[in-house]
């Protein structure tokens, strides 16, 4: 991913004759929001090529969501000439006089987990190799910068013959004995539960832990962020825990009446435990961690997440696994109430579950994690694959995401392989991303690339006139929650599509909802569609509406 | 300009009960564009507020062009509570385990010349008025940090009494050395030659120099960024001057037939010097820079331009101003060749010219800094301001600080003020945008924003298939600088105009761009209007043509 600039021209030319395929973007953030999405899909890094200065700085929000979020980056920084650097010239997207131009791979280091500059050709290939080895292991981004005059610095290839390690062996002693702790914990306990948690998407552990899951089969939830790890019609899947924020009685089947919590892949944010309200007693409480396990308090460390679920699992002994529960457990979701029902427009309430029942196994979903993403903890997920920036939160991220999204299922499709988190190729998932019309509005150029790219994207607009997530926080009827009102019926045949108005859907009640959805042109999309849903304003997902409270109330401490 | 962001919303309503006038944009680059443009209109600082992380990251390339060039910014920060941040709370748009919430402000602390944090309500109002200082003085962006708790601290009002002082005074001493100095220079010389360059638009001192050259008469020449100081058709003004990128006869004026060079406001970048092929010899040379006088190879210290500039002005005796020259100076640019006068279809050599045609007095005119900015040097301008970004040359940067520019006329026009460099609002003067169709795809969105505040804008975009200025620059038929084909008939239209193809012109001979040009809607526009220019894919302006040469040559060096 990326943009052509002066100085990546020369490297830039090298890649017509790999292997590799050079996807340029509209600009630069969202060239690194395009090798987020395309990461999460694929699982190996997404990489993305950009100029110094002007062109490494508009990517560096998108390569810090990345690092939030423990994504998989290799940033390929192009700059000038070892000797213009050496002489401090005062060349373009440098700043002052006397300029520093290696200053922006200074005031990118703390989005990064290694760099290094390619300066040396006798050291530039152990360099790169060990920078991929760091962007694996850590699952964050890295960083190489590359002299323009060192782009045709031949280089022994030798070095290809020897697999890259890109793993950490967990320590064995300490992995057995929390393996044991867990163990003694799972076949001891009465009233068991199970969260599922966001990084066991961002490590690519799914098909793991949902194996594991199919022989414990423990009462299930998911954190805010865990949401599509599990296949939601399997029985023991109970729905969100998200605190306080959570249906009637699952907050207190977690809090108060389990006597066991394993927490798998846990990322403590705001977002992701109702704003703090989750609240579980250590006691009770099984962490397991990207590097460490923390057992009702007691801590293994040096023991790894996949390595640790791999032995874990195989160690499990299904007979001694306790088959009941007395835990009073919610029902699913409830149902819309009567008045809702009866109203013909389309209601938030209506809304979300029944984009769920669109969703089909295999399709690849990504939403914007504004209003979209609430209103989605109310959908029943199939098997799908389901990325959103909850935790980072840069409005914007989930449509050029899509986008290289999209580029890595081609990917896998052609090479037949699989990806991340058992994402498949080919076949009959689709790729549909779902925002509100004013997250769209930050990134929108990348429809255009989707176009160029011929792939086949559904695209879901809610409009509800304006920043939602924003206008439910404080001051709903503020002037500045408002944006520029688009005529999206306009935006296919803007971006260059043939035919764009005809593939443009738009709609405002649940009857015309529901023709649109059954379409056979998005059972299986060619090209890129759009489906407009119109909301009220002031209608927000039920989630929402409490987050901005707990907001209110939390913002000054 | 800005987003709402969480963070943001409490200060945000305050505005409401200011005189303060609040603009959303479509997102923070090009918030952070938009008020660099306004600031180089208005001439007062442009103010940003976003939220932390997210929203300063997308805008630090914005801020860094704004320090490069000299544009006054202040960039308002509003984060987390004191207590949040105390607590290194794991909220969203934070990194890592143990975040600290003002990472951000470290990461963006080279592209600022002050910052302040508002931490306690005794401190913030000399925090603020500190900051507001260094901004004017360094002409430079500055930075201000709200955690969202402070944002209700009332403070008092008395420090509004006194007015900041906001310039730095000259030594008066060195000062009146430095104007001894250059006048006997002045009146001494026989073939003296002036150059106006970038540093008196950037500090607004267009008016002055203009009036003092009016009484000097000195053969003038403009280095790319100082085009637009001198109104053209003065009979002193002799075009262009870029070392050897300069029309024939230019360079050897300049540089050999000379005995002396006044140099004002000078930014000895490499576009800004014909790649550094400009080379004066220093023994007849007097640099005029922000702080300090070079005469001849001797310093002159504490020395500012506009207080030198003033009294040098006001020093001057007319009579003893030499009046004749024996330079030989070329001819104004040369007509198009016969067989390009004849192509029927828009060639660059007959383009550049009838654009500086179409523009008349009082234009404010933005141009990227591609194509259209070297196309330009050949426009004979008319007492127009002319923006660009040419030194750190952010592709993309000119469709949103068009956007914030058209905002500070309409500013200028409601207040019946003068803006910055004589610029006038109201009148007759238009706001037109110039680009090429690729720069434009990194920053369209703000075209939105032009329509929703109902702005009067003409944009010409020059569409000639992809990146040129990549593409002159290597390997001129990769594929790599193609970008996505859009349909600009459409665009104004999606971004919600109501009669958007109606008002956008589609040109390709020269025929048709005559007609488009002198229609009426666009002598006085109403509303956004729209012209495309087609041209051949491979056909550069000649000093593009010659920059990608030079650049290929030096980019090792």
């Amino acid at each position: 991913m990326g943009l052509p600039g002066d100085t990546n021209l020369e490297l830039l030319h090298y890649i017509g004759s790999t292997d590799m395929h050079w996807v340029g973007n509209s600009n630069e953030l969202n060239a690194a929001y395009a090798a987020d999405g395309y990461s999460r899909i694929k699982g190996c890094p997404g990489v993305i090529l950009t100029t110094m200065g002007v062109g490494e700085l508009s990517a560096i929000n998108g390569i810090a969501g990345s690092f939030a979020e423990n994504v998989k980056i290799i940033h390929v920084v192009t700059a000038t000439g070892r000797a213009a650097q050496e002489k401090r010239v005062m060349i373009h997207h440098t700043l002052g006089d006397s300029p520093d131009h290696r200053i922006y791979a200074k005031i990118s280091s703390p989005v990064r987990v290694a760099h290094c500059y390619l300066d040396d050709e006798n050291t530039a290939v152990a360099g790169i190799d060990r920078v991929i080895r760091e962007c694996y292991i850590h699952s964050r981004p890295v960083y190489i910068y590359v002299p323009v005059d060192m782009a045709h610095k031949p280089v022994a290839a030798s070095a290809l013959d020897k697999p890259l390690l890109l793993t950490r062996p967990s320590e064995t002693t300490a992995e057995q004995a929390a393996v044991d702790a867990v163990l003694g914990a799972i076949h001891s306990s009465k009233n068991p539960v199970v969260l599922v948690d966001s990084l066991i998407l961002q490590l690519g552990l799914k098909p793991l832990v949902r194996s594991f899951l199919n022989n414990l089969k423990f009462p299930t939830f998911c954190p805010f962020m865990g949401k599509s790890v599990i296949e939601e019609r399997k029985p023991y899947f109970r729905g969100t825990y998200n605190g306080k924020f959570s249906y009637p009685g699952v907050q207190k089947a977690v809090e108060e009446d389990s006597d066991l919590v394993i927490h798998i892949g846990p990322l403590p944010t705001d977002m992701n435990t109702g704003g703090f309200s989750a609240k579980i007693d250590p006691k009770k409480l099984i962490l397991l961690q990207e590097t460490k396990v923390i057992f009702k308090g007691e801590l293994f460390v040096g023991v790894y997440l996949e390595s640790f679920l791999t032995r874990l699992s195989n160690s499990l002994d299904i007979s001694r696994v306790p088959k009941t529960s007395s835990l009073a457990l919610p029902a699913l979701p409830p149902l819309p109430s009567n008045s809702e029902a009866k109203d013909p427009f389309i209601t938030q309430s209506h809304l979300w579950p029944r984009i769920g029942k669109f969703f089909r196994a295999h399709d690849i979903i990504f939403s914007d994690g504004g209003t979209c993403h609430f209103g989605l903890q109310d959908a029943e997920f199939p098997d799908i694959t389901y990325i959103m920036q909850n935790h980072w939160a840069s409005i914007g991220y989930a449509l050029p995401a899509t986008f290289g999204g999209a580029i890595a299922k081609r990917d896998l499709t052609n090479s037949k392989a699989e990806g991340w988190n058992g994402v498949k190729g080919g076949g009959d998932g689709r790729v549909i991303f779902i925002t509100g019309e004013g997250a769209m509005q930050l990134t929108v150029q990348e429809v255009g690339s989707m176009i160029r790219e011929q792939l086949d994207v559904i695209i879901i607009i809610i409009n509800n006139g304006g920043y939602s997530i924003e206008r439910c926080v404080v001051h709903p009827d503020a002037a500045y929650h408002d944006i520029a009102t688009w005529n999206h019926k306009h935006m296919l045949d803007f971006f260059g599509a043939e035919d764009g108005a005809a593939r443009t859907y738009q709609v405002r009640t649940k009857v015309e909802l529901e023709a649109v959805l059954t379409r056979p042109e998005l059972e299986d999309p060619q090209g890129v569609h759009v489906l407009e849903i119109f909301t009220d304003k002031m209608d927000f997902p039920w989630r929402l509406k409490a987050f901005g409270e707990a907001y209110r109330e939390m913002k000054g401490t």
